[in-house]
């Protein structure tokens, strides 16, 4: 009987895991990925916000993996998967080749979503890659020079007012940040505007920020990101966005808010794929397009196809599993685990979500922390405390010793002159032959 | 009498270096350039080598300006010249603006060229700004990666198949460092491809690289070159490129080079500026576009303009200076010191060029240095100990001490590891809602 071979799809937390897995045992392997680099999304916003070089929170998936690989049974490919070809079990390539495979995990994560408003993403751009993060950066950093260049005062003042839409973690997250940027990083480094009367906006759906949170540390959260100086507004609708600002539907009706920059924190979707495969398996995707999966989760029909991670409308305990990096490892390992246990002819396991808690960091020494814990039950923490305890967290979760050592002497260093050294825009659209053109 | 205004355009070497004279004086100083960081350009190979990120060479000039802009007499701004109205004395920017000086410093410095082939840059791209670096970074890594996935043999060999056109410090390099990365970085991460196999053709058009070096560096460069593992090919010239390979011209007549990767680093011209000023100020670019100058480096007939760095044909003692870092800072402090003398009513002093020598790096532990000192005369180093040399002027040449310990960091984990981990690509070009898209 020839090996049977398991293809992953995507290298982000649970398709790494799945693959951590799987090259431990007599299984061939294939994990393809579109990018070449594992990446630490929870850090993702520092590189927006010129706190960290790109390659401080990615590594390239063929290194982490060499270890895997020496092993002989592990093919990283750099690749695409457009779709699926289920009856024959294989999946179809960017470059019109097709994988086949004895089982199939896909793992290929979640992507912004703007609501159907093709407009949008131009004027308020999401943060979800490197390439988005560098994209971000760009505008923020733009944005006080061109504020610098203003020939009027109300120009002036829309360059320099600041609107994230969403308060999520990456919301809260992207607008302490701002805040601490204007105040702390650049007041001395411009003539013609004082940099600290930069107004940076928090626009939030529903009442509190951080939902996903308990009341009291959304209240915490509240409380810290004020202090800070970010103003909130809760219970606002965005009903449209322009290259000036945006139009809210609040409690109080309809208000108007100019700004020059605009960032989206507001909405996730399963990636396009998802639907592709739901289709193929005669499965109905869900409204965020992501795919039902069994307990175990396999497809219904489908048990050599698994779905993991954000792409995957996963259950624990009758409650869904929500969408964040701990449950994409969990579902990973559990998932290759099936895959080997079917292989073996026993039963599988459903899987079961251990939530240790949650954290999201507001700013400088600004943080919310939930942990449960196993005998004490729910713990909070807030400020200092809650912020060290964050990044000892995600400098610890990070993948390679070297990026720990570089997170860890590049935040010393911003936490020490308060000065983020990654400030430098590449100008990746100028035509390369004509830097100065007439 | 109003204070005097000096317009510096260009924050290179030779900028940075008059604006800092000027700010010492009692002169309102403007510096404009189109990025907002000023870029240390003799380490650009690295980051376009994945061996450092893009900000460990790089630093935003605000901040490395920011205790002359304290003085209160620095305005930056992040504008591109598009243009002068020399009769007006007026520099016109990218916004339809137009600024005004009583005296001007053009520093705007130089750019690839590909010898007026328009479809050269697609297939060759040239090594000049960030930009330019990590789009070169992105077809290195892609190439490999796209060896791994290969159909047949004869594709997988035109993957592995490089070359840089261009025998100068930074086609040495290039071509040094390819072979490391392919020797020593990546054997252990593929399972298709031997990367060690793959062929580093170095092209140049001269009987030797390192033309501008003595007859000695150039031979000791070259036996290095060759058992680092580079092919070099002298006295060939390029007749055509394509996305297949180039065309060559050598002494044994018509020869075909198989690569799907070639780098181009045989052409500097001055930035379209230059010729833009020359015709401005009734005078005549040379043929690379560069402006002549007086020996006080102002232009004939516009004692109030004046030219440094590579945008300069300048002469010293009778010889035209070389394009190099140390020429532009000695040409940027000279324009800058004739200014404040001319606004004192005092002589202006002729350019001398104090040349301390020139090194160029080969790869790991390879190097060729050649020294001038005073009393020794020429001195020659190769070879490890050149390496050594090479690594600490540079290191302590780098702006900002922030960056020099990142860079002795990041070497020292590149030397002992021989790691890269700044082998990242973000895929720029992808659109962000479809990451999977069917």
């Amino acid at each position: 009987m020839p090996t049977p071979h398991v293809v992953v799809i995507g290298c982000g937390f649970g398709g790494l895991e799945a693959v951590r897995v799987l090259s431990r045992a007599e299984v061939e392997v294939t994990l393809i990925d579109r990018t070449n680099h594992h990446l630490f999304q929870p850090l993702l916003y520092q590189v927006a916000t010129a706190g960290l070089p790109a390659p401080a929170i990615s590594a390239p998936i063929r290194h982490i993996l060499r270890r895997e690989m020496r092993r002989g049974r592990l093919t990283v490919l750099q690749a695409e998967a457009r779709g699926f070809d289920v009856a024959a079990r294989q999946v179809l390539l960017d470059d019109g080749s097709r994988l086949g495979y004895d089982h199939l995990i896909v793992a290929a994560g979640a992507t912004n979503q703007w609501f159907g408003h093709a407009d949008w993403p131009a004027h308020a751009p999401g943060l979800k890659t490197l390439a988005d993060a560098l994209r971000i950066r760009e505008r923020l950093i733009g944005a006080f020079e061109r504020a610098e260049r203003a020939a009027d005062e109300g120009e002036r003042a829309d360059w320099l007012s600041f609107v994230v839409v969403g308060g999520g973690p990456t919301g809260v997250e992207l607008a302490g940040t701002l805040v601490e940027i204007a105040r702390h990083t650049l007041p001395e480094e411009f003539r013609r505007i004082d940099s600290r009367r930069a107004r940076v906006v928090l626009v939030e759906g529903a009442d509190r920020v951080l939902g996903a949170f308990d009341e009291r540390s959304s209240a915490s959260a509240q409380a810290q990101l004020q202090r800070l100086g970010v103003e909130l507004m809760l219970s606002c609708r965005v009903e449209a966005i322009d290259d000036r600002g945006l139009n809210l539907h609040t409690a109080d009706g309809p208000r108007r808010l100019a700004a020059r920059t605009v960032l989206w924190a507001a909405g996730v979707a399963a990636v396009p794929l998802g639907r592709a495969l739901a289709q193929g398996c005669g499965v109905q995707a869900d409204r965020a397009g992501r795919v039902p999966v069994r307990g175990d989760l396999s497809l219904a029909g489908h048990p050599e196809i698994s779905v993991v991670g954000d792409l995957a409308a996963a259950q624990s305990d009758g409650r869904p599993v929500p969408g964040v990096s701990p449950a994409a490892k969990q579902m990973g390992r559990c998932a290759a685990a099936n895959v080997l246990a079917r292989l073996r002819g026993r039963p599988t396991q459903d899987f079961r979500y251990v939530d240790y808690g949650s954290l999201a960091t507001l700013g400088r020494m600004a943080a919310v922390v939930q942990l449960q814990l196993p005998l004490l039950g729910r713990v909070h923490l807030s400020g200092y405390p809650a912020w060290l305890f964050w990044l000892f967290a995600h400098v610890y979760f990070l993948i390679g010793f070297r990026n720990r050592l570089m997170v860890l002497t590049d935040w010393g260093w911003n936490y020490w002159t308060f000065a983020r050294y990654a400030r430098v825009v590449a100008l990746a659209d100028t035509p390369p032959q004509e830097p100065h053109g007439p």
